[in-house]
């Protein structure tokens, strides 16, 4: 089956605010094999939201009204359904009485207005909403000679997607034939994206019945099985089969069979082997602590580090010799190992990474470009240093070189 | 003038990508004066496509399509247009000789499909795109009696954006009636949401003619006034007058006047005072300091420092000693203070930052609560502490945490 999601207000038609929620819901309607083939996005304007409803009426089967239910004049998401489909809003005394005891229990005065959201559509069930006052709607109507699903929910987060969950999904099962729906996200990392296409593309289109979506960001990709079968067990199989292969494909580009992030894997070797992680960072100015550290249990493989931006910094931190740094510049392969060196020794780790470059807009020389990066891994047996040169902006030379440098950590674990 | 802005391509209705290339557009097409009233978000299905094309004639002026361009199968877009005016296409000889020579430059067999990229719509001009193989298109049309702008555009941002600016703008500027717009964008950090409200609602309400946009996030604030007048002085003397009055009222919570970051603003400051910062960072692992130098040109105010997430590397970086953590605990106002003391000593910055908390969502014990964070700032004269119980989960409590911390620098400085 076909649904389309609307979101509806004018923030969402600025240049600074965009409707997320629609991409949980587009989750939560895949895992029970509903297809999203529109999303529209409208202002708070009765005749763009009469027109938008018809619309998406006429080519869906499930259409979700995502805001517009709250109080204000602005808020007419529940007229514009009266109005598109010819039938009336009646004021429903349950939830009248809902909202004066939700008054109450905040000991605030309800402003007449309020009451608007007691307003439900003629052949309506009220949806519960446990967090907030507006609740939301399901309405089965028959429109132009065919069966339609209408749903209203309220528009921020925290009240849309509990309320979806418990209030619709069940209920959209019953419409839905039945789907067994198997998902399986694999990522991989630093592989050329032309390449991960030659070696994928070919296996993966074999499968008609699993839908794999691939996204690529600063060397990162990721690629979702999704296969929806009656039976359950034939859709895992079909998913599990399929993951086997392109596994196989990636070789030791995979770093994830899962769907964890590149950090959690790194953390999870580190735990694995026994060591201990610090990090001396010059371009990437914190980023690679950050992504660490973003875990929550990070603490017990990564000791921290030292963000190194200036020369004596890399000294006193890591113990990088001035005349090292004078000799061969601060962008060096020999200033990245004694980062990584220093860093190690200064702490204690197992492990330590080093990384300095030239993140951009400026700082180019003659024989260094922007984009050039260099990162060393020690541990007490052995020192390596790659050297890079990323393309893009300074935030994308930094996103890519964070991704890197997990990477070395990684590979050196595995 | 109204126009709508469909994003074709099935990948953005899945979970995982969503369209930006959109807010992009949007803030251009306001800026000549023209207003997003509908977003649509449509697949690589013909039948799909062609209606929702119907749809955004029907409804507005301007009509984008962004994206399905490109030479595979699944690029549709030139095809549907022709098939939702009841045009031809043509290959484009120009075009056809183009891509040959582009193939050339790159010493790479162009593909029979690759041709698919020289189809025009009868009565189409040709849109240079720069950045790719896929020139956009622009199309003045009578659609049910009215005139009617399309234009087609690539749908990556490095050939969507550039393409829109050089080629779309200056061609829309001769459709619509022509508007003089004034924008300026205020920012504030660390006032209550509720408060703002309460402060900002009485006065911008009051100019009616001035667009005024409030975005919250983490402890930050932004408002975002757009005036648009026949006359350029006009619209931007009522924005200037309503930022005045906002900037008044907002006293100082407000950190800037033209948009710019608080990152942007910290370093400001510190340039101007000739001050060094550096910062120990324990619960945001690396954020702050990760934030400072997203800036470039940042390395002439921040010298860097440590990412101490372990008791040792509070004492070996920072100098806090082992007893006085023993005594109050890692997270306490002592060791905070202790941190901010001797990461500027170690480092001989100006100011020193320290900051230790917990992000959750473990940690916790009696007397301190996840979202706990002593934050200090040190200079050779004094050193302050604040505590704060930020709510939320760790990503969020890491944010609010960071932007309180680069506030407290920014007091200091002012």
């Amino acid at each position: 089956m076909k649904s389309e999601i609307i979101a509806i207000g004018s923030e969402m038609l600025t240049p600074w605010r965009q409707d997320t929620n629609s991409l949980y819901l587009t989750e939560r309607f895949n895992e029970i094999g509903v297809t999203v083939t529109f999303k529209t996005i409208v202002g708070d304007r009765m005749k763009d939201l009469v027109g938008a409803i018809r619309t998406a009426l006429g080519r869906t089967d499930i259409v979700v009204l995502m805001g517009g239910l709250g109080p204000t004049e602005d808020d007419l998401t529940r007229e514009a359904v009266a109005e598109a489909l010819g039938i009336s809003l009646r004021r429903d005394a349950a939830q009248v009485a809902a909202l004066h005891a939700r008054a109450a229990t905040w000991r605030i005065a309800m402003p007449q207005n309020n009451l608007k959201q007691a307003d439900v559509l003629e052949g309506a069930t009220v949806l519960t909403n446990p967090n907030g006052s507006a609740p939301g709607q399901w309405l089965d109507v028959t429109f132009e000679h065919y069966r339609k699903v209408i749903v209203l929910v309220p528009g921020p987060p925290n009240e849309c997607k509990p309320l979806f969950d418990a209030e619709c999904i069940p209920r959209l099962k019953q419409v839905v034939p039945e789907r067994h729906i198997a998902k399986r996200t694999l990522r991989a990392a630093m592989i050329p994206e032309s390449q991960a296409d030659k070696l994928l593309a070919p296996i993966y289109t074999t499968y008609k019945d699993v839908e794999t979506t691939i996204l690529a960001h600063a060397g990162d990709i990721q690629l979702t099985l999704l296969c929806a079968k009656a039976n359950a067990e034939q859709a895992r199989q079909r998913v599990d089969e399929l993951a086997s292969r392109l596994e196989e494909a990636l070789e030791d580009w995979l770093y994830s069979s899962e769907g964890e992030s590149l950090e959690q894997i790194v953390l999870y070797y580190l735990g694995l082997r026994q060591s201990t992680l610090a990090v001396a960072e010059s371009c990437t100015g914190g980023m690679i602590s950050q992504r660490i550290t973003s875990v929550a249990g990070s603490s017990r493989s990564f000791v921290g580090g030292a963000v190194v931006y200036s020369d004596a910094l890399k000294s006193a931190f890591a113990g990088v010799s001035a005349d090292l740094i004078a000799k061969h510049g601060a962008v060096s392969a020999e200033v990245a190992e004694a980062l990584a060196n220093g860093i190690r020794l200064r702490t204690g780790a197992t492990l330590g990474l080093g990384i300095t470059g030239i993140a951009g807009p400026t700082g180019a020389t003659d024989e260094k470009p922007i984009g050039l990066v260099y990162i060393a891994l020690s541990d007490p047996s052995r020192t390596e240093v790659m050297d890079r040169t990323f393309r893009g902006d300074r935030a994308r030379v930094r996103e890519w070189a964070t991704q890197q440098a997990l990477d070395l950590v990684r590979r050196r674990l595995m």
